[in-house]
């Protein structure tokens, strides 16, 4: 029997799309509904039996119990009032967004069945063409319940997730996004500003040291600008963190101290050795 | 007919070990010769035929008509004057040191026929048990004669990377290693920063992202400690302009400044796309 009867995600681009896929091949839900603003999105999705309907309004939500928020973080804060005239009372919510605070704040308060989500998978590519069942397979979900979140609704969605084959871990929002901003967000501020100060005509030679490290410089710019700013606390401080260890390398160079430089350079194999 | 009667590889590491096996394989010598601190290394790489002797001893270099140092920065530096007493007048002598302008200062002094090399290929592994003969394929190698190469020198070791399946660009050691802090040095700085403050309790929430980073901060820190501080100059400058963009970022974040945020990650998007 599936987990759901009528299951709608909002946002079919590489996260949405890939759930999309993953809930109907392995049965999740009866019946698969897409929500998108673009209606090329949605005709490959439909073409492919990845969805059972697409639409471009929200009020298709009718009818589900179970709505997923996959369009990026300040998309889905917009959207919450909409999504409440939509969705009923019964109706499970859950999000995808990369920041949780602000998310859980407002959907907590409007949703009596709200419980935020991140699955650390997807990739700097994007879009429904790059979806894929398989993309959260072995990868961890996060899920951040809030105060009031009824465990119930919370075991529902871990369910969920180890259904479509994430690993769940449960924390609250906060300790999330200050993990995320020093795992996650940090790494691709970092790449962003590597990549934009690499002189033109340097690019050519550029090889696999260059691009490995600024490889996440490819994620969608609106999307990122989003994700910085609503995690906005924990990011200023992450990247202090980085500058003031970078500084410490351009002043042991500076000096010439060889020792506390080959001391930096260490610590930093053993650590990157450690994420394996 | 062969280019070289002996050959003689002093640090038979990744990019030493893989120049041995092209060497050999390509019969581009007649005879390699193999010489590292470690025999270990040797036993290796003599077991397989990528070498015909292995030497622990610089005196093994006798009687080459090519002489390739493939120690790090420093260790070249230092080897220089012992190998200027083995190597004949005639004898074709190379390098493949990460920076150059140390390096050609002070062979070019010695040795009537040097020509700087450095070829980016090469990666984050280590030691000739990664080693092969396919890693300098369609690779950039970078030759940086000085004032008083000769002609025939600069040609004969062009010859001998594409030999070795590599294209070929030649400039002064000066635009190299101002080029090379950009594309190669930098991100290898940004990346050993980055994993160092990563709190430990964190690692384990580090996905693709993270991972990818920090790739290169895997890579031998004695080894980056010797090309950070023999590129030192240009290091300063290509870390101070990357610390200014991380500035703008972080500034645009604390400030809300949305449309700023954008408008540089866009920027970077366009730049990453142009390195494929």
């Amino acid at each position: 029997m599936s987990m759901f009867n009528k299951a709608a995600i909002i946002g079919t681009g590489l996260i949405g799309g890939s759930m999309a896929i993953a809930i109907k091949k392995k049965r999740l839900a009866r019946e698969v509904i897409g929500i998108s603003r673009h209606k090329s999105t949605l005709l490959w999705a439909k073409k492919r039996h990845w969805i059972d309907k697409g639409s471009q309004d929200l009020s298709a939500i009718r009818g589900s119990d179970l709505v997923v928020l996959a369009a990026p973080v300040n998309t889905i804060l917009k959207q919450a009032d909409t999504v409440a005239r939509f969705a009923g009372k019964e109706c499970l919510i859950t999000d995808v967004g990369s920041s949780k605070k602000q998310i859980v704040n407002k959907l907590s308060a409007i949703f009596p069945n709200f419980v935020g989500g991140h699955p650390l998978a997807g990739s700097e590519k994007r879009g429904i063409v790059n979806a894929s069942e398989d993309i959260f397979k072995d990868y961890l979900c996060i899920l951040t319940p809030g105060d009031k979140t009824r465990a119930a609704a919370l075991n529902r969605i871990k369910r969920l997730w180890l259904g479509l084959g994430a690993r769940v871990a449960v924390m609250d929002a906060e300790k999330h996004d200050r993990i995320l901003s020093f795992v996650s967000h940090l790494p691709h501020a970092v790449a962003f500003s590597l990549i934009g100060i690499i002189p033109q005509e340097y690019i050519r030679f550029g090889a696999s040291g260059l691009k490995d490290t600024t490889r996440v410089a490819s994620s969608d710019h609106k999307l990122w600008s989003d994700i910085f700013l609503s995690n906005r606390k924990n990011m200023i401080s992450s990247m202090a963190a980085f500058e003031k260890n970078l500084r410490r390398i351009r002043s042991a160079i500076l000096n010439r101290d060889e020792k506390t430089l080959v001391a930096i350079l260490k610590k930093a194999n053993i650590k990157r050795e450690a994420l394996g």
